[in-house]
C-alpha cells in the first residue's frame, strides 16, 4: 500500500488547482472586491507615504508586482523588505507613514508574523494579504485581505499566486480610486489559456533534456519571469535563472548561448518595448528564444505562446501570462517522469525564522 | 598579429585589479574618508526618512549591502529601485524626504542618469557613488562620493565592488555619527586573503566540470552570495544561483542534490546563526557544501575557506568575504581554459535605457 497521497497520478493536485483559476478569479471579483475596496479606503485615509512589501517565495513575486503598480500607478516609493534585518538583527526602523504589506498564502510563516508585528510596533500601517483569515499573520495585522482561493494542496503555488496578484491589483485600484474594470475579462481569458494546454505540451518537449534555462522580462512582466523560474525549479528541478532584461545585459548574457534556452515574457506595452533591445541581442547571439507574449513577437521567435492582450492593459497582463508558464512547469515535469505535486524536500508552510 | 589586448595572458587584467584591492581600500580610508564624512554630514542635515537605492549588476549588490546597513544600523526603511518604473513607465513618485543613492562604477549608464535626474526633480535628496567624479551621473546628483579605485579595465568588476562597499560603509557610519574604526584592519586583511590564492586554486578544481552551482547566505552575507554568483557566471559561464537561506527553503531546495554543489557564505554573527538551519538541511540532503566563513564552520563542511573574523564586526565582513570568491571565479575560469578578462558578449558600460 502506498503511503503517499501524491503517488496515484502525478500532478493531479497541481493540475486541479491550476484549473480552478478562472473560478478563483471570478470569486474574488464578484464577492471579494467590496471588502478589498473598503480596506483600500481605510488605508488611503491613513495617508501612507512609503510602502514596504514583505513576502517570500511565490508571494514575493506577487509583492514585486504590487511594487510596480504602487510606483507607476500610485506614485508611492516602495521597497521589498529584507526580512533578516528584523528577525536576525533586531532592526527597529522608524515606520511612521509607512504601509507594510505582507503577502503570504498560509499566513503562517513565523518570520513573517514576527516582522509584521515588529513593523506594527514601529508605527507602520500593516496590511496582510493571505489565503487564510484565521492565520496568525492576519491576526497581527491591522488590515487583512482574503484572497479567497480555497485550500491549496499542491506544493507549487498556482491559484494563490494569480489570486494574490488580482487582490493586490484591486487594492491598488482602490487606493487610487480606480474602478478596476480592466480585471473584468480575466476569468474568461484565464479559461481560454488553460484550454490551450496541448500547445504547452508541445513546447514542453523542447525542455525535456534542458540542463538550465534563462527567463527574462522587463517591467510588469519581470515578476512573471521570477515566478516562472521558481515554478520550473521547484517542479522539474531545472535550474532556471530569471533576469530583468537590463540586468541580463550586465553579466549573465555571457552564459546564454545555444545550450541555454531563453524564455522571454514580453508584456504588450512599455515593458515589452524596453525589452526589445535585449531580444535583438539574444537573437543576434543565436539563442533559442521562446516568447510568451503578443502574437507579433511570438512569430519572430524560435517558438512561443501567444497571449490575448487586446483590450488587456499591461498592468493586468501578469495575472494571465503566468498561466502558460505554470502549465509549462507542469508539463516539463511530467515529461521528465517526476511528480509536480510533491517536489523533493519542500514543505507547504516554510518555517524560516 | 593578435587584435585583442586580452589574448596575451588570460586573466592578467582581472588578476592585477584584484591584487590592487588592499591599496584601493587603504586609499579610501586614508584620503577618501574625510570627504565622505562631510557628504554624510550634509545628507544627515537634510533628514531623509526613507532611502531608495538604485544600481545594476555588481553595483546592485553593493546597494543591497548598504540596504542592510541602513536598516540595521540606522533604522531607515529602504527599498531597491525598480528602474523601469521611471525609465519605461514614466512613474513620478513623490520623493520628498527620500534619499536616493545611485551606485555605478562608470557613472555612465543612461538609465541610471535618467532615473537619478527624475528622482531629483521629484524632490529626492540624490547621492551618487561612482568611480568617476567627471561622470554624467555625478553631474546630475546633488551629492557625490568618489570610490577612488582607479580605472577598472577587466570586464568583471572586482576592486570597484570592494571599494563601493567600503565607501557605503563609511557613508553610513558618517550618517550615524560613528567613527568607522572597524574598517581600519581591512587593507591588511585583504592582502592576507589575496596571498592565499593557492588554497582557492585547489578549491576551484572541484568546479572544473560543474554544470551549475548554488550560493547561499543570509543577512550581511547575502549581497556577497549574489555578487559571487554573478562573478562566476560572467567569467566561467557556470549558471550560479544565489539565494538567501530562507528563500532556498521556499522552493529551490528541490533542485539541490549531490550534483548541485552549494557554496555557503557564513557571516560570523547573527546572519550566520540564522543560516544554521539551512546548513543543517543541506548537510542532511548530502549536498556538497563548501563554506566561506569562520574556521569552525569550514571544519564541518565538505571543504571551505576560513575567513579571519576575529575582531572584524559582521557588518564589515562582506568587504573581505567576496575576495576569495572573486579568486574562485578567476581560478575556475582559468581551469576551464577561458579568459576571465573578456567574457563573451559583455561591454564594460552597459547602455540599457
Amino acid at each position: 500500500m502506498s503511503s503517499s497521497p501524491y503517488s496515484e497520478q502525478p500532478g493531479r493536485i497541481m493540475s486541479r488547482e491550476m484549473a480552478e483559476q478562472p473560478e478563483v478569479l471570478r470569486r474574488l471579483l464578484d464577492t471579494g472586491a467590496p471588502a478589498i475596496r473598503e480596506t483600500a479606503r481605510q488605508v488611503a485615509a491613513q495617508r501612507p507615504r512609503f510602502v514596504l512589501l514583505t513576502a517570500r517565495g511565490t508571494s514575493d513575486h506577487a509583492a514585486l508586482y504590487a511594487k510596480y503598480l504602487l510606483e507607476v500607478r500610485l506614485g508611492l516609493p516602495c521597497g521589498l523588505t529584507s526580512m533578516s534585518t528584523t528577525t536576525a538583527y533586531g532592526a527597529k526602523p522608524d515606520l511612521r507613514d509607512v504601509l507594510v504589506v505582507t503577502v503570504s498564502q498560509s499566513g503562517g510563516s513565523p518570520d513573517l508574523v514576527a516582522s509584521t508585528q515588529a513593523a506594527r510596533e514601529a508605527g507602520a500601517i500593516t496590511l496582510a494579504v493571505t489565503n487564510n483569515p484565521d492565520s496568525p499573520l492576519a491576526a497581527v495585522s491591522e488590515h487583512h485581505i482574503d484572497i479567497l482561493a480555497g485550500p491549496e494542496k499542491a506544493l507549487p503555488a498556482t491559484k494563490t499566486y494569480t489570486a494574490s496578484l488580482l487582490a493586490l491589483y484591486l487594492l491598488i485600484e482602490g487606493l487610487r480610486d480606480g474602478d478596476g474594470a480592466a480585471a473584468g475579462p480575466l476569468p474568461d481569458l484565464a479559461a481560454d489559456l488553460l484550454a490551450r494546454q496541448p500547445e504547452i505540451r508541445t513546447l514542453a518537449a523542447r525542455y525535456r533534456f534542458a540542463e538550465r534555462m534563462v527567463i527574462t522580462s522587463r517591467g510588469y512582466g519581470y515578476p512573471t519571469a521570477k515566478e516562472a523560474a521558481l515554478k520550473l525549479m521547484e517542479t522539474s528541478y531545472i535550474p532556471a535563472l530569471a533576469y530583468s532584461g537590463a540586468d541580463l545585459l550586465h553579466g549573465p548574457l555571457a552564459m546564454v548561448d545555444n545550450i541555454s534556452p531563453v524564455i522571454a515574457v514580453v508584456p504588450d506595452g512599455r515593458g515589452g518595448e524596453a525589452l526589445q533591445p535585449v531580444l535583438d541581442r539574444l537573437r543576434g547571439r543565436g539563442a533559442d528564444l521562446v516568447v510568451i507574449g503578443p502574437k507579433t513577437h511570438v512569430e519572430r521567435a524560435s517558438a512561443g505562446f501567444a497571449l490575448p492582450t487586446d483590450g488587456v492593459p499591461e498592468e493586468v497582463q501578469p495575472i494571465l501570462e503566468i498561466i502558460p508558464l505554470q502549465l509549462l512547469a507542469y508539463e516539463v515535469t511530467i515529461a521528465r517522469g517526476q511528480d509536480p505535486d510533491a517536489p523533493r524536500a519542500l514543505a507547504k508552510v516554510t518555517e524560516t525564522r
